[in-house]
């Protein structure tokens, strides 16, 4: 039986207002306390983001790190594109981290593959390239063919590899659920082994009533094999569907995690 | 493009008790306004069921299908598998409606095929046969094929099919979630044109909030190729993930329908 859904918190990300500032005035209880609640609320990974800063991203995202195994030794994501901000951050790691992320693009691929290898991580890998984000599942695919066997070439062990099939909103194309969902499906097929991830959320862009679309999105994605998300942990009706998704897939022998999740108080229509 | 969801309302079913009294004590207004309010939310085939009526279930559903016609011009599923008491409804009915339902099952099969024949009918049919219900997918993917190659053999148009996988609870055994998608997943590829149906309600069966359940499984068996349920149109929360799934999958072009549920308040997450 697979183990179910790993979860990658993304509450303390720049680009979220009340992470920012508690970033940027050095707010330790602040990341402790949302590092906690995340882990807490069944985070198996807490997702740091310091990009916002541009002129010291490096620096901040050090400190987040520090700041963020200080409450929770749940391992961590380090959310950059900037191999300089990485290696501030796992230079201070403490355990193996998720490295968010690697893309086929020349210049970033050749960048962050080395700190990959020299610290031992896991990594998101985007299916994207030079050519910018690819419109077709058969596009997506053969990015995702080229970072699996390119990674796996260099020593990263498959079941380190978070594939992100790259998510558009369906309200910029009707059909770019099918395209991820698509994507999802044949990569899974192909690679048993391999981890699929996606920001969830990025589907509803532009839409109203986005919870009801990301819901429906999260347990669609499963169902066609997503394994890992990064989503808010402490959306308590996101998590009562990936429990309900999970026994629905086989993931939950005798359902007895959606029963104890249910006895918790954690799944309701609220 | 697909055309999205077919939905058959169950609400004027004589499991129901609030439905049998009605049916009991002949209260056609109790059946003009379930029927109305089932049509207004989105039904577009209304089930009657006066099975619970052993005595007389011939004359009840002739009765209710006179009742419920008087209100609605959405055809009607009839819902039995009385040979008897499905002719007394054909008798009257004025909309082509579906029959549901046959089966494999030798005696039910040679009952049910000549009225479904001889009045043009739609057709539910469900994967059992006399050996019971089945328990793997194998088996249930090839009693598809063989009520499929039957009927059509007879003459029967293959989108005049519905095939019900036949639900078994998750409660009683984890891996039907996984046999039951998998059976619509190869249903819908084997036979693009042939409709999936089922109903939702029996996955959660024995388990807690279920509709949680309900919810994810529906969302999940649409991912699938499911196009046709059997369900509560007047579940707000249920039929707002219909519209953003269809959405999903690319099955609501610009997402219009989706925009326009949303506007007339029928999307929300209370």
């Amino acid at each position: 039986m697979d183990t179910g859904m790993i979860i990658i918190g993304e509450r303390l990300n720049s680009t979220n207002k009340a992470a920012r500032t508690a970033i940027e005035s050095r707010n330790a209880s602040f990341v402790h306390d949302m590092a906690r609640k995340q882990a807490d609320a069944g985070a198996m990974y807490i997702d740091l983001n310091a990009g916002m800063f541009v002129e010291d991203e490096p620096e901040r995202l050090e400190w987040l790190t520090r700041t963020a195994q200080e409450a929770v030794d749940v391992p961590l994501s380090l959310d950059s594109p900037n191999a300089g901000a990485l290696e501030r951050a796992l230079k201070v790691v403490r355990t193996k981290p998720i490295i968010n992320s690697i893309t086929l693009e020349r210049e970033r691929y050749d960048s962050v593959l080395p700190l990959v290898l020299e610290y031992g991580t896991g990594v998101i890998a985007l299916c994207m390239d030079d050519n910018g984000m690819p419109e077709t599942t058969e596009e997506r695919v053969a990015i995702a063919d080229r970072l699996i066997s390119g990674l796996t070439a260099k020593g990263v062990d498959i079941s380190d590899i978070f594939i992100d099939p790259m998510v558009r909103p369906i309200g910029t194309g009707s059909h770019y659920g099918t395209v991820v969902l698509e994507t999802i499906r044949r990569v899974r097929s192909e690679f048993p082994e391999v981890h699929i991830t996606c920001g969830l959320s990025n589907i509803s862009f532009g839409l109203p009533a986005r919870k009801v679309i990301n819901q429906a999105f999260m347990i669609a994605a499963m169902t066609c094999g997503l394994d890992c998300a990064i989503l808010d942990p402490l959306d308590r009706k996101l998590m009562a569907f990936i429990y309900a998704t999970e026994a629905l897939l086989g993931k939950d022998d005798f359902c007895v995690n959606y029963l104890t999740k249910y006895r918790e108080g954690l799944i309701d229509l609220q």
